[in-house]
């Protein structure tokens, strides 16, 4: 054996750099709760089945809240030579109750504490978000309930499109978070199984009881097999996918507000508070905490590639790279959480430009498509009236005019088939009204949508 | 207006690249019987609401059929001209059947067929790989029945930790696949529902039926808000998030089966069908295919990470950005069905090495942890108990022996609490057995487990 | 040792489905070119030191030139069964010339094979795109040339902020591709080194001579260490950072472009070729060219992401994990040539909408910063400049016109130090040309930004 | 307009997460000294040019030297309402000296000061990362030196292949940390160009000098175009894309380190100080400080792609999505900085266990490419000899000994050209030291690449 003779340079310097590098405290402790309540749940378990004393486990439990007391109250001292959370409440039940809190450790390994504890995290913070996102599709409908009249310049390729209500718009985003809050549901579910007592890797042989302690932590029950549980991260890597997606529909509407706030657009104001001026330019009113909803995606996306990077070809079981595991939750979670705070509280005290909004509606003969409707329905081949409508179109553009305010005289001229019933139909509110069919932007499609999300609204109301 | 002018240089050229980069047509033609179905469904609603006689429907039905079998046949000339395989198998019907063929765009437009298109193909593919990852817990199953009492090093950090099955080690494979198919199957379901009939983001004027047209492709209905609809693309995202899920436990277990394969492990032989050699080392024989598995991970996070990027901030509705949405998910689905079959293989013709795990058993002490569970169980705290093992473990390494084949004297001495019995209690395979906790490795907690599956598989059976 | 007894069940498929998964030639023949002059400059060095004779080097020429013509004019045929492009092209050599062609593997491996070829592409593809950046600046150069007194409103926060000049805004993009250049020269340079002669991993006992190769195929010279060689992807990472990095800068200019094609804005009308109409809504005119050039930045950034993802942990020296190194390069690759070519064609030819530009200027108060500046010029600290200017800013808006629109007496009532001059210095083409300082937007310091580009353009032209 | 008449629900909760959402200032404190520094830049111009008094300006020196004494002694207190570091330090520097502290904002706008500290500590930290990756250059070479007749399997594939040196396989790791640094040295270079100077936008009209303060503050000059610089972050992606490629290296070398240190390999021994124990198992030494070296890859690859997100499609210039840029690169850097030290001492200090390296070169038949050279020297057509090797290695099989230790006789049986010199021709170190070519694994290849780096380390010295 050659053993290398240099002497490490760094030596000092080394110990404090190892410690800061394999110390997970300074952000596990963020975990403290699930902790102790893991504790707690582990120690009735324990007095259960016999292995500990009825005494020893309520010792346990007082001293574990007692713990709990202390850290809540900043009397908990986290050093980083703890490195972690578990070592560092269990170091401080031990202080407080000798030998016993030592029994704490009994058929139970730190791989399945770290797995328990994340879990409860997770599966916590699931339902924060949940109930987060619930709220948010309550915004939108009741601000759609009150904009179904409103005309609005529907787009495609940011260019308009067709008359639409912005209530329809609304319910769009409704639509999408509504969905965000179903994946959330499934992943709780999917996940909501107790790790707890999986010891290191393969099971204990001291005569536990899993049902018990996955009862008392709210779980369906114990999983199956703990090789994959201890380094199953499936529930972490939902949660960063399911905040990514919903931070998909975030930066979708921020770059609408954004666009919308626009001196050339403003079909919205946003409000002074969630507004910010510039240092050097006093006329400016810059939609500062859109952008910065817009920017956060990266932040989420990030969290969401770096733990697939992680995880990637690891061989079972826990390894420690899978240390990595936690800050970029945490980080997506509280970022999902002050955002979806925000995004709500910024609907629902924004000004909406209604004049502004009908006003830009005449602006691209937004009922070029009803033209052509008008003539299909009067028997036409669709690709025919689109030719004639594109005429008509060509028309208005050298008069000047929108579509919609083109005398009936000069579109008769255009087709046998156009009649003086031509300038109601083609009319902006008209057309809205005209899309009736089902999901459709006419007031009688959206309130059936509305409905739709009333209905949601009360079957997953948030006890 | 200042219009710039200079002509533009490349004139010829730009046509041709200005061609291949709008258009789509060159991989969104995997689309076609998806197009064609959708388009008949359209045709069938059109005929029942009285927008369309029953006699155009059925020459249209008839029609879409010919160009389906002239595709299927290699009859059918793909041109890039055609832009997109809308617009190509549209060109055939008129060609085929006149006027009656143009008929089939009304009430529809091109962004909800793409939505549509798109959305049968996700739904119809997601069904399939359902099916593969079924087929793979299947055979996992059946490798675990066999290997019940096959030992095996169970490692964490790639060291050996505890004497585990390979039975055990297999299931905690069908674990993360069985949680595969269920976010397979729950994202079949949420986005069950049908596009066709949005037209291009409003809904339509024409008295379509859109719970027509969902029954007849299977869907539980129309969606809700046809805004969100035509440019909703959470169906394929989901998509590549459960195959890049699937791709982190594809890739542990391909990591597995190279070091597994390494002259120093030869765990297990891979069949020579799965396995090259090498065209300068004649002896070698190399994993190629695990090795591939693993490195198709790269290709599926890139595909989710791109279509994140896509849909980041896009505006509502459609964008043409959304054209980049198909070829990612058209790859990873690709790469995840060859892969999930090839694993499938690979892994029922490999030979399992079972007398070379259970001598690397034999290696680094693997019953330390049940020495001291021993005197755990005969009342030593835990954390003592782990000392006094460590001294055992020192004392095995000073004789050149494995913990469990040292003779009970030489453990007596350590301490009080050591009896005679340690030495079976120290036996690998007893060892093994002893972790009879729910989810463990002992052969009654493995038979648990393949009771589980056994259920598992009969519940999820696919007719 | 227990083999598994359950023959696989999808055998001839199976081997069907392996040829596709293990080999390359669908998408490595693209390497054909840069095989064929590698294996020629091999030849060659073979013959210089006495490995070969002279007669069989240049039968070998002779005949790889021959394979070279026959894939050129569509006369090779792949086949999948061949595996790669080096060995479809050896069996072709060996068919045409016999035994002298299986001599031209003495000395080489596959592995170095593949790094050969694959670094001559990204080399040869780095001059391409590095040439096509070059012109891109040049574009840019020459339409800023036109517009240095084009007033555009300066935008932060999307929010209208001073008055610049468009040439100004066209320099900020010509800059970020200068930088783009400039990271692809690096990269060549870094990476200009000749893997050929280290065979499979440890260098061969011929008697090669790597230089000679090296300078035949216009490298710098030989790599410094085999093993690392034959598995460095570092060169490709580079490319596909590179090329990430210049869609950072396309899709802000494509972001921009869609912005300002809205009706709300009108600053740019892109030419009828790069933009294209709607199936339905006959009036549209769609920015789709610029919308796709900003959704394949998704494209780019995940073919980066796969490759890191590929490359994470794998051990010395090849793993066929590295085969799914080039589908995501030539992707991003060809993307990037396209993608540059049209994007300069469509600023080439696209109409600059001068009036609208300069009518927008006049919105949201632009010379509110010159009003401080002016205040802070006569003695007044910035931050009271700030607030008094936001009191003027205040009484404008009041007033309904723009600040720079506000008479002389009204501003003068605010404060002493305001006095007739205001007028002139508001004015908002005085406050661009105000802005004098080196880098700034005045056509002082606009000419001397395109003298700098004149000078770039004249010490990087291409020969 | 309609405005939404709900009062926000939140309110005082509101006002706290909208600070917490907006301000910067909890991590962009890490930019203090940069902060002073450019500030105190600025001040030495603004006297140099007049626009202050010299007296002035050295107040403000001192003041702000002021300030970052009360910083770097834990005086300063940072309030979330200062929002961020800026902000903080001006409103010190106000109570320090009053209205002269005012003044230090002229001609500046916090867009510039965000661009100037956070370029100044990037360039900055891309030297120490240049310094450390250095060192790390430095101690390769320094192993190596010490074994280079060291034996070791050479793999592909994870496969033994041939034998090599561990200084040889040391020095393919030098190979990819020089390019490293030569990547960061480039940077460096290509962006070291000041911010300064550029206000909000589009320069100042105060006659300030930028290249004063470029010179002033290490820059080679200031940026060309400040409407580019204002929003430019390639430098900011450049690091982050730096660092990620370094841990394709880093994780690289951690797994090999981690799969060499198995009880199956034990090719290393890690050192206890970058080991730890299991809390339940007491026999493993797990190399834990390694696993986390290849966990941090994932970090560092989500930083990367975060902030491609966020700057993906960004208008110009500044948006606050950019506030969303520093988290991540100081993460990143402190990231490789730690690891960039703690894998040169881990490597330090490491046992490098020759006997079991030169052991395992026996498994596996290494030699064979040598039988297969052996041929071809003496005439044989590669292809051939290939086969005949085959034979030779299916022989030594049955004979169950490796191809080096087959007698010559049983060899010479196989192929008239064999003679009894290919008995030493097959051993072992010949094999090895057969490998002559430039970049191989010889001793005197290997003592040539020792030259090298010896050459490069006194060409890169750090002064």
């Amino acid at each position: 054996m050659a053993q290398l003779s240099r002497s490490g340079r760094f030596s000092e310097e080394a110990t404090a750099l190892l410690n800061d590098f394999n110390s997970s405290i300074m952000f596990d402790r963020e975990l403290y709760r699930y902790d102790i309540q893991g504790s707690i749940a582990h120690a009735k378990m324990l007095a259960k089945t016999g292995i500990l004393t009825q005494d020893e486990a309520k010792s346990l439990e007082i001293a574990l809240l007692t713990v709990q007391n202390e850290i809540e109250n900043g009397e908990f001292e986290f050093k980083i030579e703890d490195e972690d959370i578990h070592m560092a409440v269990e170091k401080r039940l031990i202080a407080l109750i000798g030998d016993t809190g030592k029994k704490l450790h009994t058929a139970r390994s730190r791989n399945d504490q770290v797995a328990v504890d994340f879990r409860l995290y997770v599966q916590d913070k699931t339902k924060t978000l949940t109930s987060l996102v619930y709220t948010l599709v309550e915004s939108l409908h009741s601000i759609a309930k009150e904009h179904k009249a409103t005309l609005l310049p529907g787009m495609t390729h940011l260019q308009h499109a067709q008359p639409i209500s912005f209530a329809y718009h609304m319910l769009a985003y409704a639509s999408m978070f509504s969905r965000d809050h179903s994946r959330l549901e499934a992943s709780f579910e999917r996940n909501n199984f107790s790790p707890l007592g999986c010891a290191a890797l393969a099971g204990t042989p001291h005569p536990i009881n899993r049902d018990v302690t996955a009862a008392t932590l709210g779980f369906k029950g114990p999983t199956v097999n703990c090789l994959d549980t201890v380094s199953d991260r499936d529930f972490a890597l939902e949660m960063l996918f399911n905040i990514s997606m919903m931070f998909v529909h975030i930066s979708r509407m921020a770059e609408e507000l954004i666009i919308w706030s626009s001196s050339e657009f403003r079909f919205v104001t946003i409000s002074d508070q969630y507004s910010t001026g510039s240092s050097i330019m006093p006329q400016k009113k810059n939609p500062d905490v859109a952008e910065l909803l817009r920017g956060k995606t990266g932040r989420v996306y990030g969290n969401l590639i770096s733990l697939l990077t992680v995880m990637k070809a690891l061989p079972l079981a826990y390894n420690k790279d899978m240390q990595e595991d936690k800050e970029g939750v945490f980080d997506s979670v509280q970022t999902a959480e002050i955002s979806l705070k925000i995004l709500n509280e910024m609907l629902l005290t924004m000004t909406v430009n209604v004049e502004r909004m009908e006003a830009a509606c005449k602006i691209g003969h937004l009922s070029a498509t009803d033209l052509a409707d008008y003539l299909v329905e009067r028997g036409m081949p669709f690709r025919e009236a689109h030719f004639v409508t594109g005429k008509a179109v060509a028309l208005a553009e050298s008069e000047g005019v929108d579509l919609s305010e083109l005398p009936a005289d000069k579109l008769k001229a255009l087709d046998a088939l156009i009649g003086d019933d031509v300038t109601a139909f083609l009319n902006l509110r008209n057309s809205m009204n005209a899309r009736k069919s089902s999901g459709g932007t006419s007031e009688a499609s959206v309130q059936a949508q509305l409905d739709h999300f009333e209905k949601w609204l009360k079957s997953n109301v948030i006890q």
